[in-house]
């Protein structure tokens, strides 16, 4: 091993807005910084400030005993790792995957780190790259809780929020699937009412004070829907989803009339409808939650069946 | 016309949650409030509390100058106000629509209005009916300038905001179908967020305090959003659509693999896709907007043409 091996030295592979975001931030705490990138020079601004700059990730993983791995997503940290030379290179070290993927990916990686002598965490970052470094970043991990304790604190030079979510290693990407599943959609559902807006003359200038105020009651409603959720009532008193299925209606109707594709929305109401035929049009929105989960479970007892 | 029609007499046209609430509180501020309801009995407790029950629209009609009308759409308040005898009783009076429905129902009762000598004013009801009479309503109106000053005091008892909008008959609705757009889309999202992380063991009470934080980024990224449309840049940098994309097909995996009916975000994806089809792949997501709005001006210019 190099002399570069110690506690306060990382390494990070991949160097798009992401993986030069961790860099720069580990190299302004003062972590000894080791990088590489598939394509080269991507790492001339961070080699300026004190980086070590390598040319393959085997060079860059002996460096350090905490690699970093953030590419756009497991197939291209796959091409990296498991690359012969970098794999032989990684045994005895730590493999912090924050690169996106789906659960299924972290725990294939899992098995393959733990054949090969390496040990293995995963992680998601929930918040865009210009945040690394400030109190509004958030990290979320998953894997051995010994080894995220043994790197807490190159981590905590990060900046913001970091929760490690449990030892099974695919809970930080289903975490990242289902909060970015949220933020998806609601950023969709937001691109077509301005669509829809500007068809009926309104300005993006004009909603945004209103789309905002949308925005704002959204924390408190996920919030006391997660509770119904929780504890399975799902109460539509004032607000039954018959009554949202006829706003849905009306937003399909609009945007057809304008020649604009609805079919989010409509998707949407045909999920409701649904819901609506299996008896439950007296329930509030959520009950749509527990109808699609129960896709899972019914999923689930097939193949148990099988 | 009888010895009630004054500014502080209102008549309530439909009962539901949301028509209670408007009558009851417009009792609470002291106005002489008249009721009907298509179904009887729901007048009950407000004419306990006060206010004079009625056993037709017609009769309902003739005791104020300002008739607010509540009901589930606007077949529903046609149903009510194009009665020969409720529309003779309608003449030289104000008709307050809060009902929601699609922008053109509004146009077309404005039109059947001037046709029978009735003042017309459409507004929406952008809040539960649990916020009437709290600093948290939001109501939008859109029509004659000259009679929503005129009844502006009677609607300021209902509390919150009260925004005239113009006197563009169709614009109240066409914000409410835009808003609840971002709305529902948003809470179809979260309930397939919530049903996904289920099926990946993550609790609704767990999911909660990431989602709410998801939510909480959203009025900013909507701000910044309605910037890029109004200037017309799409800034990719750091964050472009094909990335949105590459989360999004691990999303409608995840959720397919489970079982679970993917959908919205299917359409969602599909958008996105094709937006980067026609060549705006580095931009970023609100592009979207941009080329769906377009859908709409070729829908235009395809009538125009013909
Ligand atoms: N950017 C953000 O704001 C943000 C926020 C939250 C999470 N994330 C996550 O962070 C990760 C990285 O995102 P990013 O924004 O930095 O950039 P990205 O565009 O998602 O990924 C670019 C990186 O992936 C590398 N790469 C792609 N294919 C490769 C392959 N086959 N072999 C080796 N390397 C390959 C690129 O190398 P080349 O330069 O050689 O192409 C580059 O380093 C993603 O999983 C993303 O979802 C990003
Ligand atoms: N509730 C809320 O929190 C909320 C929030 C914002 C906006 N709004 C809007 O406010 C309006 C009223 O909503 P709501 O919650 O009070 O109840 P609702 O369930 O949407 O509507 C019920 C009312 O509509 C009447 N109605 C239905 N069909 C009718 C017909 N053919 N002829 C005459 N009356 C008919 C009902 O009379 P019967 O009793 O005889 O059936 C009842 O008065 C809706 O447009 C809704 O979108 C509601």
């Amino acid at each position: 091993m190099s002399s570069y091996t110690q506690e306060s030295a990382v390494t990070v592979l991949g160097l798009g807005p992401m993986g030069r975001a961790l860099a720069g931030t580990f190299l302004d705490a003062g972590l000894r910084t080791t990088v590489w990138n598939r394509t080269p020079g991507k790492d001339r601004e961070l080699v300026e400030r004190g980086a070590v700059g390598t040319v393959s990730a085997a060079e860059a993983v002996v460096a350090s005993e905490l690699i970093v791995v953030c590419v756009v997503n497991y197939d291209a940290a796959d091409a990296i790792l498991r690359h012969p030379d970098a794999t032989a290179a990684l045994k005895g070290r730590t493999v912090l995957n924050l690169t996106a993927d789906v659960p299924d990916r972290a725990r294939d990686s899992a098995v393959w780190a733990a054949e090969h002598g390496i040990t293995y965490l995963d992680g998601a970052i929930m918040t865009p790259a210009v945040t690394i470094g400030t109190p509004g970043a958030v990290f979320l991990y998953s894997g051995p809780e010994e080894t995220y304790q043994r790197h807490q604190s190159s981590l905590a030079t990060l900046g913001g929020r970091h929760t490690h979510l449990g030892e099974e290693i695919g809970r930080a990407a289903a975490y990242d699937v289902a909060l970015l599943d949220i933020f998806w959609t609601a950023m969709a559902g937001y691109a077509h009412a301005l669509a829809v807006a500007q068809a009926e003359g309104i300005t993006a200038r004009e909603l945004a004070p209103f789309a905002k105020g949308i925005g704002e009651i959204l924390p408190p409603i996920f919030e006391d829907s997660a509770q119904e959720m929780a504890v399975g009532t799902f109460s539509g008193e004032g607000n039954p989803i018959t009554s949202a299925v006829s706003s849905m209606a009306h937003i399909v109707h609009t945007s057809e009339q304008h020649g604009i594709d609805a079919g989010v929305m409509r998707a949407a109401e045909g999920q409701a409808r649904r819901v609506i035929g299996l008896g439950h049009g007296a329930d509030g929105f959520i009950r749509v939650a527990d109808v699609l989960a129960r896709q899972a479970l019914a999923g689930n007892a097939g193949q148990a069946a099988e």
